[in-house]
């Protein structure tokens, strides 16, 4: 039996629970988790605040943001060996035959991706189990690389918060030269401040919260403004290339669009409940884009992982003991951490 | 003095009217105009139905879609002489300097180019005046060259119209083997049928009245669908390339998004007066895009006119006099035209 916590139901706070990892089949990779971040997205499965769009199973063991050591490998797996450093990130199996599988795409899979948890298991015929656990059992094909200098913890929020900034910015080409906004500094918005620096754009960030100024410098924006200020945004009209999202609350999406230039984008990468008002004006003249962008493929979360490595990027983060689970729900409800809640699985021991 | 039809005031009909037009400068080029389109937006302008973005100064004379004869040319004119087809679209000037006009989008100038109607006058100090009269002189920079083999009247809508749903589709790379959509079966919807089809790609009309697919068929789409049709609608779900929404009533943007492909994008060219509720979670997976694209640029323009010319692609028309320019105004409201009136000028003599 594999240690774990779970949600019993979408009302029941998550406690110790025991469920069962298959044998390592030949493709198999089996870790033992070292670290497990904590995403906004495991508070909302877990409650079934998704009911509509991806009804929640239960007992359901969050956690997509997984960093261990291999512990165990099937007979066919070629990438990894016990021992190995490994990681594990939003889904562990896809179609592979689509024509997103085939561009590495597999986060788009027109068949949909198995996600880390909540998802259709193939090999049990149940549901699949997160990272709030002490092992987990993926086909190497799934697993990343985790360079021996990383720090673990701080690396576990990659999996999810760090990707789902990277891909965007890398898709829609952010480099040097550019200015690139970042909206709310939160989970994905702390990572998308640190990659849009680390690419060398001029990066400003956005907040509601002036006391978050001198944090957004420290994490790499060349600037903090404050968008309830009418007279900064308007300071920066048309002027910027790229702006990230990270905004999951009801926002006015329409006062950001009219900061792109011709041939700007804007890129949701939150996901906000109910449909965004978007003012058609605001989108012709000058000619713009408003997109969405979801996590990442394998190939580019381990493009982004050894990126991180070689530039000693990683996540802010608080390590909590999981018996603190339902306390650090309670406060990233608030947005209470900075930035990201990892927990260290220790303590599940 | 000129001859022209002008309204007044908002509530006022149009009616006969004299302006004063400039004499040639030595960039000028005076036309006589020979026919010129009737566009949704002169009807909202001359109504003062836009005005918080762009109130509408009387006496207001519109049109924006001119074709004619060179009838006098400025000293330092080039590129055109007396007894010369000519053309004139929705901008008469612009900045010439900022980034946008050096790119030749001076459809994107930051300074907003002047438009044919309701612009500030560089020349007078007052309101530009369009092309419902019988003459009008323009800066051979935005006068453009029109082919004697064209048929005039079919012609002056793709000064407007055509370069609306012409330019979106060149820049986001329609071609063959593509999907592409075309929403709305209207005076920009119809072009675009016309342009999709002549691209080479598969070409889906989406229009609200199934009395409307025969004639989708005539003008080039492989296939119609009736949008109301929820079925129909769901067969096509994740399989465009490109969409573009040509409608500007109030519509579901979303049922239309959830049939774009990865990375596909739908464009905007209409402009619904109230902001459009679009939901996140059809723009995250996959990744796609909602765009915008207002008209497009002088040198694109005259791609367009020479495309048009050797393909023999035009609008399809209801020639009127401008006498009965009120009426066509009121039938414009309901729909009810197939799918351009267009001026015949010689009843304004």
């Amino acid at each position: 039996m594999t240690k774990a916590y779970a949600a019993q139901s979408a009302k029941s706070p998550l406690a110790p629970h025991s469920i069962t990892r298959r044998d390592p089949k030949p493709a198999d990779v089996q870790i033992d988790i070292l670290y497990c971040g904590v995403c906004h997205s495991d508070l909302h499965q877990a409650r079934d605040e998704w009911h509509d769009a991806a009804p929640t199973a239960y007992p359901c063991v969050p956690g997509h943001e997984i960093v261990g050591r291999v512990s165990k490998v099937g007979s066919g797996v070629t990438k990894f060996k016990a021992g190995d450093l490994a990681a594990v990130g939003c889904m562990v199996d896809s179609c592979r035959t689509c024509s997103s599988c085939q561009r590495g795409l597999e986060n788009y899979c027109l068949s949909f991706p198995t996600f880390t948890y909540n998802g259709a298991d193939k090999h049990s015929g149940g549901v699949t189990y997160g990272g709030y656990s002490d092992r987990i059992v993926v086909d190497e094909a799934f697993v990343l690389k985790v360079s021996e200098k990383a720090n673990l913890a701080a690396t576990a929020p990659l999996l999810c918060a760090g990707i789902t900034t990277y891909s965007p910015m890398r898709h829609w080409g952010v480099t040097a030269g550019q200015k690139v906004g970042v909206v709310g500094l939160g989970g994905l918005g702390h990572m998308g401040v640190k990659f849009a620096d680390a690419f060398g754009a001029q990066t400003v960030l956005f907040t509601t919260s002036p006391s978050k100024i001198d944090d957004g410098k420290r994490l790499g924006a060349d600037e903090v403004v404050v968008s309830k200020n009418a007279a900064e945004m308007k300071a920066h009209a048309g002027s910027f290339d790229f702006i990230l999202d990270c905004v999951s609350a009801e926002h006015d999406i329409n006062s950001y669009l009219q900061l792109l230039k011709l041939d700007g984008t804007l890129c949701l990468v939150g996901a906000p409940e109910k449909p965004l008002p978007v003012a058609a004006f605001n989108m012709l003249l000058p000619r713009k884009q408003f997109a969405g962008s979801g996590i990442g493929g394998i190939a580019e979360t381990q493009e982004m992982l050894d990126f991180c490595a070689a530039k000693g990027i990683a996540s802010d983060v608080e390590v909590i003991p999981i018996q603190k689970i339902n306390e650090a729900y309670d406060r990233l409800v608030k947005g209470d951490v900075k930035y990201r809640f990892v927990i260290d699985m220790a303590s599940l021991k």
